[in-house]
């Protein structure tokens, strides 16, 4: 059969640009009624915010402004865009329409942002659109797009950050099972803003220049049998250029450990060592291998037994997982103090004659069972090493863990005790499993000077009229207060001075704040068809999460119950918000 | 400042294609191990399958394939791939096997598939590489996450579509809350192909050649404050190029209707007449409105202060949304029998005002409050209106809800009855909440002729092992039966003849089938540089999603405790698989 083209002729980025009609139509049906009203030259301020923060958590990171830049500065729709347009929407659209749409710029735009990185709380906006309400309308799904994934991802990793504390490494290995290639990408760049040190996305790493990692699969061990794989054995010494061989010490130190270590070399798989032998040939320097292929066969009869039990699915999910106490592993019929006995031996003794080559082992990696009982188990074995044979770095090989891992296992990994020193986490992380969307809105909130509010049953959805300015207020110890939103006209707030800082709508919720410091939290990015304010490179985006993290109280980045931060509105807001409401809200019926 | 130039260089596709870069490092780094050990004339076969269906369901449509096959025609490591990885590795790695990487490409490589929007089942594999180790080793990642969400879209929107039924229209307006901007996209082309009749994405239109749907947003309607907003009124009648008064006919009509519809006029926005008289303007054939604007504004007094009572923060998520029962109601303090006045009649006013300049409205959408009450109420009200005004059209105008809709409110608003025409699905639909990703593993399970099983403590990820066939049986009545796995050595299943199945791991569990048909799962996809079936277009893809359906038995499918779908191995296969077992696992102990 003969090729077959598949090309597609668009896609959503095009040189790493998001296009304009990646967009709802009603944005575009929108336009063209507007125009066709005569509101071209109307004025818009549309606030893009968020009502929850994620995660059943208190705060949230903003992230995917420097997306929302390079969108407004490649805003234009090509031919093809207006070529399918037209064959789109209603053969009535009066032709004049397109002709707008083709010179259409962001050039009117003003954009004003939260610095990228910071911590965001709800109604406080995290962009402010201003221009004409056409192309400030025509932003609003894309925006929304860029900046809901981006701010959600880098929450969430900010969260796994925080819960495995600063000592941990965390790697992002995720995208296997990510929303789509680009929600691959998009993981890995805000996984790593969001306070992760690498991840195994390669593409990922050569577009954001984040660190990649990676070393084998269990597929890599599987595919050697016998020692007879090896190909060849030898290896250069590091410092004496001799050649050693690399199998005739891996075998020699396997015999040596398994006194030590409690396990007969004939427990440990041949094809696992010839596997991990080739593996460290390659990689001298770098040799960190997975060591849990193996060790699983000598509960085959009973984990079988206790899964027929079970059902005849086969699947027990609880079994089998990471961070299990040992009530549900006696319950599943584990018997987990037996396995790595394969891959540790065999790793141990490969690493050690690595060493007489000259070079130093990095570490394993386990990818199932019990990872706390393990991780120590195998950091007690390091140790027995180091001391037996006087080699104190074994003791400190890294141990890297990788089995669906979320924020709960990594806590009830803490609480338990574990050697783990580095988390590659993938599923929970890159979906954001727990909730895997963040719910930002892009609210009109003026029009040609005058304000707008859009009222609601629920008084959460109810937005804040107006254009508006916002400050965050420190306390004397260095931590925010209160974040502020006032109505622009108003003059800043001073340290030092006592402000009234309202709740939004509760008319009994107010209190004094005299602020040590404040911070005018919006700076105009994109104004007169130009970024106006660089945004930061990543590596500053990643610092800025932490230093914004470390503003927070500690009771408001627990996990467990932790407080909501306070947003309020200036005296001055507060009765304009409620003048406006009775405006607007006829008086009601008892009914 | 000056322009900032925030160009990436690469990204996820280029030409709407996946790059070879976007895996995990670790293929790059077996891929020299397997080089550096002599492995590069390996063969190996590796089998791509799920182990559990997604959302509690027992079926998964299989998609993604023709982007697969798109991957692998385009593989090829660029120069500046090479360079990225020439700094990215230890500087160790002979230079030689960058050349090596330099001209890979997936000549060697036999892809055989499922066909893409087939249903298909845990250990099923729906792809089967077969090639040189080291390039099958490299797809892995890639072809994972093109497998992975693709298919768990496909899944989830096939699942909307079985649980709304074929007389709904259903539409997918998640962009905006997407992973990311191919997120979206994946999404807009998975749910087409799982059974979604349009999106709102338009770049997915265009790329795809989907329906794309939208009307307006409440910002529209807000945008307007009164009747003279409305720069324009008049509009050509559709057969007599009469000039018509849209303004004076739509507020005439208020008058007549709100008689009959027992509303003031009075309680009618003005600002919400204008924005539906300028919407009809601009799209009179295409009139479809959004009708929940303002009818919250009675529900003030009583919302806030139930809201009050529901402590500082305001948000009570179980109240303002849909299909919530009416005790929840009445908990919440909501009177929904008030809504819509303004937006309904503002909305049949227009739409008689249309009407008489020639014109037929489309209908409504409700994006808030009760679904099921407030479709039936509007449809009341056309009906009403159809029978004093002899309109019968105006009976049967569409009804389109759209608020946070997911699989339970569908079944809960079809429980409670409902006069829903077509759902606007979001969030749920494109992210996957109730589970945002698909667990789809790449196995190895022959290298060199000889099989490969993986053995695990869960006997659910124990490998089944070799180079496999798959067949499916069909009863007499045309539903499938069970899924086959044989070696491929065996000889077919035959219709008419008695074949026996067996479970692959519980040696009581078996069964003769005689199949009235049987289908040869696999088909040879890719093989000798070039794909030997083309994959089907998109629309036949769709087409096959429902035929593929139809041959499950209801018991299959249904949403409460579905009947699993047995997967069988053939006696040959389950005796290789046990030998295999027995030959890899040594003995076990009691402890």
């Amino acid at each position: 059969m003969s090729n077959v083209s598949l090309d597609d002729k668009t896609m959503a980025r095009q040189n790493g640009i998001v296009q304009p009609l990646l967009t709802d139509l009603y944005q575009i049906t929108m336009a063209y009624a507007y125009w066709k009203s005569g509101k071209v030259n109307d004025v818009a301020v549309f606030d893009l915010f968020f009502r929850t923060n994620p995660f059943q958590g208190e705060f949230t990171i903003f992230a995917g402004l420097e997306e929302c830049l390079k969108f407004l500065q490649n805003f234009h729709y090509s031919e093809s865009d207006i070529d399918y347009l037209r064959q789109t929407l209603p053969s009535t659209i009066e032709s004049a329409f397109f002709d707008y749409l083709k010179d259409l710029t962001c050039k009117d735009i003003i954009l004003s942002a939260i610095e990228e990185g910071s911590v965001a709380f709800p109604r406080v906006p995290l962009l402010r659109v201003e221009g004409p309400l056409i192309i400030a309308q025509l932003l609003e799904t894309t925006l929304l797009t860029l900046v809901n994934f981006a701010s959600l991802m880098s929450t969430n990793a900010a969260r796994y950050r925080m819960f495995a504390g600063k000592h941990i490494s965390l790697l992002e290995f995720g995208l296997r099972r990510a929303q789509g290639p680009d929600g691959g990408l998009s993981a890995s760049k805000y996984s790593y803003i969001g306070g992760f040190d690498g991840t195994s996305n390669v593409l990922a790493g050569k577009m954001f220049n984040i660190p990649v990692k990676g070393t084998h699969a269990h597929s890599f061990v599987t595919s050697f049998s016998t020692l007879d794989d090896i190909k060849c054995v030898t290896l250069q010494h590091a410092e004496t250029q001799e050649q050693c061989n690399l199998l005739e010490k891996s075998l020699d130190w396997r015999n040596r450990l398994s006194l030590i270590l409690d396990a007969s070399p004939e427990e440990a798989s041949d094809g696992e060592l010839a596997a991990l032998i080739s593996y460290a040939r390659a990689f001298p320097s770098g040799f960190l291998a997975l060591v849990d292929t193996y060790d699983v066969k000598r509960y085959r009869f009973d984990g079988l037994h206790r899964q027929h039990m079970n059902g005849h699915s086969g699947y027990n999910s609880n079994c089998g997982t990471n961070g299990i106490t040992p009530a549900i592993r006696s319950r599943c019929g584990y018997t987990v103090e037996r396995t790595l006995r394969s891959g540790l031996l065999n790793f141990c003794a490969v690493a050690l004659a690595l060493h007489e080559c000259g070079y130093t082992a990095v570490g394993i990696r386990i990818d199932s069972g019990d990872l706390a009982y393990l991780s120590v188990l195998a950091r007690d074995t390091f140790k027995k090493i180091a001391e037996t044979f006087a080699l104190p770095w074994f003791a400190k090989l890294t141990i890297v863990a990788s089995n669906d891992i979320n924020e709960d296992t990594i806590l009830s990994l803490h609480e338990q005790g574990h050697a783990i020193d580095c988390f590659g986490i993938g599923t929970h992380l890159v979906t954001c499993q727990r909730q895997p969307a963040l719910g930002c809105v892009y609210k009109l909130v003026e029009i040609n000077g005058q304000p707008r509010i859009k009222l609601s049953q629920d008084v959460g959805k109810v937005t804040i009229p107006g254009h508006k300015k916002a400050y965050r207020l420190f306390g004397a110890d260095g931590h925010a207060l209160i974040d502020l939103l006032q109505r622009s006209s108003e003059a800043a707030p001073e340290v030092g001075q006592k402000v009234l800082c309202r709740h939004p709508f509760q008319e009994s919720k107010r209190a004094y704040v005299i602020p040590s410091k404040v911070e005018h939290l919006y700076k105009i990015y994109w104004k007169d068809g130009q970024i106006t304010t660089a945004p930061k490179p990543l590596s500053e985006v990643r610092e800025r999460v932490q230093a914004s993290l470390r503003t927070l109280r500690q009771d408001i980045k627990r996990n467990l119950n932790p407080t909501p931060y306070k947003v309020a509105v200036s005296d001055d807001l507060y009765n304009f918000i409620h003048d406006l409401w009775l405006q607007n809200a006829p008086i009601g019926e008892l009914s």
